[in-house]
């Protein structure tokens, strides 16, 4: 079943799958940063736990991994292309050929899948539910990928994807709970963490205190948590720390649950707007994240809360992401749970603090849809 | 009444400008340049006066230009600075102090002018409409200038702004219709040169024909001209052929009609969603734009051409711009006229072509208003 789940693993991922994927830039931008180490005002708090408490004031330098910039508009090319350039090298390439690769999906990972295979002339078998939006569809068909069509339930997708695998021999890749795509994921963070150190060496401004201090945190969103597990194995041992970030919207938090609770929590129900992070953990991805030496917290953010971020990353940072990328940045600027944590912990000499983006597919009609009804509101 | 309009003051503007504002980032893409070189659909040209006739099929590599990722999220800091710093060289730092500058504008100069003046603690008055939006009036009091309130007509403006001047003694620094802000702005193409020959050069996939060769030539907005005739200025005699393009919508093409026409036109009363681009050309703009030797053509592009090169950006480029700044890509696109000219002048070899983004600076409600009727059309 694969690579040990070890920082090692994924430099030697990050050898394999560097040739076919954008090094996506890392941007900092000072009125976020100085956004997030400026207090909330007390009328924010209202109604939270936090309501007449001072509020934290944590000191952070915020560095952004954009891969909404990356091929397909997402990190997900970086565990396909991993997934499949190993699957290439245990069958060799004719034996991949001649059977193929297969996923169920209707989201980013379908198009990962579909681009890996095609670099490769590996046919791609994509299951999508049929009410899939016509884009998204057309989209995986551009890749060259055969799409097969099932119900939208997960049984109906997992009976129609068995079904494919029976008659073509194709191996399935899933979308996040594999050691493969574990470990092709985190070689994002790689990339953050020495990005982020050139760009600290490179500018005076960034640098506070010691030279050349690195990060000292990295937090990425968290769904099935193929890329925060990734992460925080890419960067175990670096005394860099890792955070997971969900939404709570109906229950979408279920790593954090989970952990709390001390069990994995196996299916969630939820349509918060972070429609990438819908899904809970798997069983590989939960060993990571329930493993405090590796994730050392997960937070949890509301709809509004991820509708303010992505309004500050559209509208200030000029950077188009979809909800999902930004439920990182969104716990850094309003979760009084981890800016009282980072006050703390970093004290006057603050952190500075890699936040990941992962991805931009998404339309102006969602854009319309999601910021619409303030337009509305303020009319009235 | 400043520098001569030549190349060599738009390299010395650079110089002085250089360290005040970013050297902002030219992309490529390949979707879009792709999707420039294939012919339009027949349908798209139902009702325009190419119905019926074979679609051009230019040839193009597109290298983009963004300013919009620029400090105030727009060009015009590049003449605001410009200007202020020869302001300071002709009357001394003290005198300027003391007097201040002024302007009338509700946009993106205003800021820009606060933003410069700032540098060099020189006070800055700024003329608003009193029906500014709050978050316009907000975003240049937070760059310390001084806002005095007018009514909206522009005869009330320049009223206001000429009491404003009497009192304090402020200098005028226009938004556009000066060789200080002309010059100023040119400084994008010198960028955009440079760093699309550094791009190609860099890039196999690029180059075509000729190793090395640079851009054929560069698209921009016109508007009031500023930084269209600053880029012809610019690239005069390098060889770079210099195009304008402006909205169509309610007579916007002042510049286009003008040139026709062997006459500036002085006023224009537009509400193009290109909300950037709804002045007129002034009197040195004007003598820059209308000479064929520097500016070789100018196009115009309808609303919903300009909708759909934005949709392209964000969705595609992942960059958040504002509808004026996708007008060059517009008529890259949709524009038969000028894409039949493109095919027969650049032939196989096909052009490098370097389109400016010349801001980002809109709202996620302002998206939402451009895009929603779509979903409604779409819901019904």
């Amino acid at each position: 079943m694969g690579l040990p789940l070890t920082r090692d693993s994924v430099l030697q991922a990050h050898e394999l799958v560097k040739p076919h994927i954008h090094l996506t830039p890392v941007q900092t931008n000072t009125t976020l940063s100085i956004l997030a180490s400026t207090p909330q005002s007390p009328d924010a708090l209202k109604g939270t736990q936090w309501e007449g408490q001072t509020p934290a004031k944590p000191n952070v330098r915020l560095f952004f991994k954009c891969e909404n910039f990356q091929r397909i508009g997402a990190f997900k090319v970086r565990g396909a292309f991993h997934a499949v350039k190993r699957l290439i090298e245990e069958r060799g390439i004719e034996e991949v050929r001649k059977t193929g690769v297969a996923t169920h999906s209707s989201g980013n990972h379908a198009q990962a899948l579909a681009l890996a295979a095609k670099a490769f002339h590996i046919p791609a078998h994509i299951v999508m539910p049929s009410v899939s939006t016509p884009s998204k569809i057309a989209g995986t068909q551009a890749q060259g990928a055969t799409i097969h069509f099932s119900g939208s339930t997960s049984q109906e997708r997992e009976t129609a994807v068995k079904e494919v695998i029976a008659k073509t021999g194709a191996t399935l890749v899933p979308p996040y709970d594999h050691p493969h795509i574990i470990l092709g994921q985190g070689t994002l963070a790689l990339e953050l963490q020495s990005q982020a150190r050139d760009l600290i060496s490179q500018n005076k401004e960034l640098s506070v205190g010691e030279v050349n201090k690195g990060l000292d945190a990295v937090i990425t969103p968290c769904g099935g948590g193929g890329m925060l597990s990734g992460s925080a194995v890419a960067l175990y041992g670096t005394g860099i720390r890792v955070f997971g970030a969900e939404p709570s919207f109906e229950g979408a938090d279920d790593a954090r649950r989970g952990v709390e609770a001390g069990k994995r929590i196996e299916s969630v129900k939820t349509l918060t707007i972070a429609d990438g992070l819908r899904t809970p953990l798997g069983e590989w991805t939960w060993k990571v994240v329930s493993n405090k030496s590796m994730v050392q917290g997960l937070y949890s953010v509301t709809e509004e809360q991820i509708r303010g971020a992505m309004r500050l990353v559209l509208e200030r940072m000029k950077c188009f992401v979809e909800p999902s990328a930004v439920v990182g940045l969104a716990t850094i600027l309003y979760n009084e749970e981890f800016r009282h944590m980072v006050e703390r912990a970093a004290g006057d000499e603050g952190w500075n603090i890699g936040v990941v983006f992962s991805g931009g597919n998404t339309t102006v009609e969602a854009i319309s849809k999601l910021f619409a009804p303030v337009i509305d509101a303020k009319a009235e």
